[in-house]
């Protein structure tokens, strides 16, 4: 007879103990709590699974070191603006649903740099860099890449199935985890279809403005800011004004934050991106900063450009010349303004949507506040 | 301004208008809810992700071709040897929740064959081979490998959130829902356990009787068996007593069942398992077969025959005349005989804590059957 494993309980109290004042630090909190959720799931792995848990603490690392938690910082405010209290037991519990989306985003973070072969992440090694290279230090069997491809892998499913764990261990009302369920589960699928239809786009060579924005509208809009949002306001038991009001703010806010990424993919200081420069062309992404590009050289006669900005996308020896010659191109046919444009019109149209949607105090000046931050150029 | 999606609604009465005779045909009953599913799920995403809706359909046929349905199927037992109903709202739920484990198992499935680099599942091209090979066909940008890889993490990672949503959807009572909260958290967990303590055995070249038990342990008995009928109890309001009987006989069942498939691994039949002769020979995976082999050969001074042994595992192009050699060593130093022995015992233990645990019939002697349908040597 083979022994089975003993039982552990979850404590489901996270948010107990911290100081009440979630609004004056709700990064902090969010942190906070991840780390108290991380650290319970660990110790609940059974002993037989001691060198998974030592995998476990990488994960930990990469999830509690860094990142702005934009996700549930804008549930938060959702949850407070449409009228949700700052402490208490229904607080608390908001917050520790909120922070299960720190979990998704790990998942998606942890795969997307597997699925972009990036190195680097938050100015460190990724996941897969990190058990490829263990694996070579320790000379084991077979090909580092692969060893390093597995554990990322499966280090993200388990992110995945920890963020259902943990938004099912918030301690909400019947009503409340019902009324959020909606939003949980369309954010889930919206984004791995955003990010399917993203890596299509790169191997097809789509260059249509159409296929960039549905990528930024499923792929950032929906996942970072409108479904948090919408969640959010769910929590407080809102009606269909003020979710219909929170999606559109939330996907303006949403699309423009994408549009000023594409920015930062390509004109970014990596000190502050941490990602290397010109990554976003290296890695040959069709974001609408391309695609303008593309059909702006076109209408203007430069031909050899557009194909020189083509011959770019994707090419993983690119020289910082070439990247170079394609900023300014951008730059020379009008992209770069464009997109600005766009980013003003798009976070206009968002604060009117506010404006209207008779959110609460200080929740509709905070999250006024996320908007402008998640759009500015010195982001 | 940017469009909302248009929220849609999830039918959550799956298992409505099927025949009530769920015991008479669990296997069938569990692909149709799993269909249902399936297809609300799709037709619930946003016309945005057409081209994703695509993929899905992969997804789906892979899920719903082929596969016996072991956890669900011993999941459904587990509420009825326990007292849950044949029929009627709560078993209609049950079985909603229990088909729910086809979908960690299809994200346990797509991940693996792409962890594995392997070519065929059920007879058919893996998911990522699949993906690989239309990106071929298409002639698109970049790496066709590269395509395929993330077509098949994204997917798999789709099944996964999928499954908690379809966990959720059943209409369960709260006290039902609570008590199989356990063993649902518990399960993912341990499966992602197993899994990286399988790909880091193969990494480290670990010859070990303790970690080949403890992959066992983990990646196949407590997700296959044990946690599958620990659910399917708790949904009955099972207590301490029948949860430890079940839990024992699931652990002994699950590790017999993995030992039965290390020696299908290396003797099974192409035709019946679907997979090319010697697969986990030639994937290097370190199996309680592989560690006897090894260790008895060396006990009988075999040394040439266990370097060959150890030569072949890992081997990519393991030729079908060393496959016959280490087939026919194993045999030769006791190993497979000691398998067969320990399947034996571990079988007799298991029926023993089935005969003890006053489960109720038919469920119990269906547990019996299963068991031993999961353990004989032409499964």
């Amino acid at each position: 007879m083979v022994a089975v494993i003993p039982e552990r309980v979850v404590d489901s109290n996270l948010a107990s103990g911290l100081d009440a004042d979630i609004d004056a630090a709700v990064h902090r909190h969010v942190e906070d709590v991840l780390a108290r959720y991380l650290a319970a799931r660990r110790a609940d792995l059974p002993e037989l699974a001691r060198t998974f848990a030592a995998a476990v603490d990488t994960l930990s690392d990469f999830a509690l070191r860094g990142g702005k938690r934009i996700r549930p910082t804008f549930a938060w405010w959702g949850w407070r603006a449409a009228g949700g209290e700052a402490s208490g037991p229904r607080a608390d519990a908001v917050l520790t649903a909120v922070s299960a989306l720190e979990l998704i985003q790990t998942c998606a973070l942890v795969h997307d740099d597997l699925m972009d072969a990036s190195e680097l992440r938050r100015g460190r090694p990724t996941v897969h860099v990190r058990f490829t290279e263990a694996h070579r230090a320790g000379g084991w069997l077979g090909e580092p890449e692969r060893f390093g491809m597995a554990a990322a892998i499966l280090l993200g499913d388990l992110a995945l199935a920890w963020a259902d764990d943990m938004f099912e261990s918030a301690p909400l009302t019947a009503e409340m985890r019902a009324a959020a369920r909606g939003p949980w589960r369309a954010m889930r699928a919206e984004m791995f279809a955003g990010q399917y239809l993203d890596v299509l786009a790169q191997a097809e060579g789509d260059e249509s403005e159409d296929r960039a924005l549905g990528v930024a509208r499923l792929k950032t809009a929906a996942y970072t800011v409108e479904r948090p949002l919408h969640m959010g306001v769910a929590f407080a038991g809102a009606g269909q004004g003020t979710v219909d009001a929170v999606r559109t703010f939330g996907t303006d806010i949403g699309v423009a934050f994408q549009l000023r990424d594409d920015l930062l993919g390509v004109y970014g200081d990596t000190e502050v991106t941490g990602k290397p420069a010109g990554d976003d062309l290296r890695e040959g992404k069709r974001t609408l900063l391309v695609s303008l590009g593309l059909s702006r050289a076109a209408l203007a006669g430069r031909h050899a450009d557009a194909d020189l900005l083509r011959a770019a996308l994707g090419d993983p020896d690119l020289a910082p010349d070439t990247i170079e010659r394609v900023r300014a191109l951008m730059v020379e046919v009008g992209a770069v303004d464009e997109l600005e444009r766009r980013i003003e019109v798009l976070t206009s149209s968002a604060m009117a949507a506010l404006d209207a949607s008779g959110l609460a105090e200080p929740g509709r000046t905070r999250l006024a506040d996320l908007a402008v931050a998640a759009t500015r150029r010195d982001r």
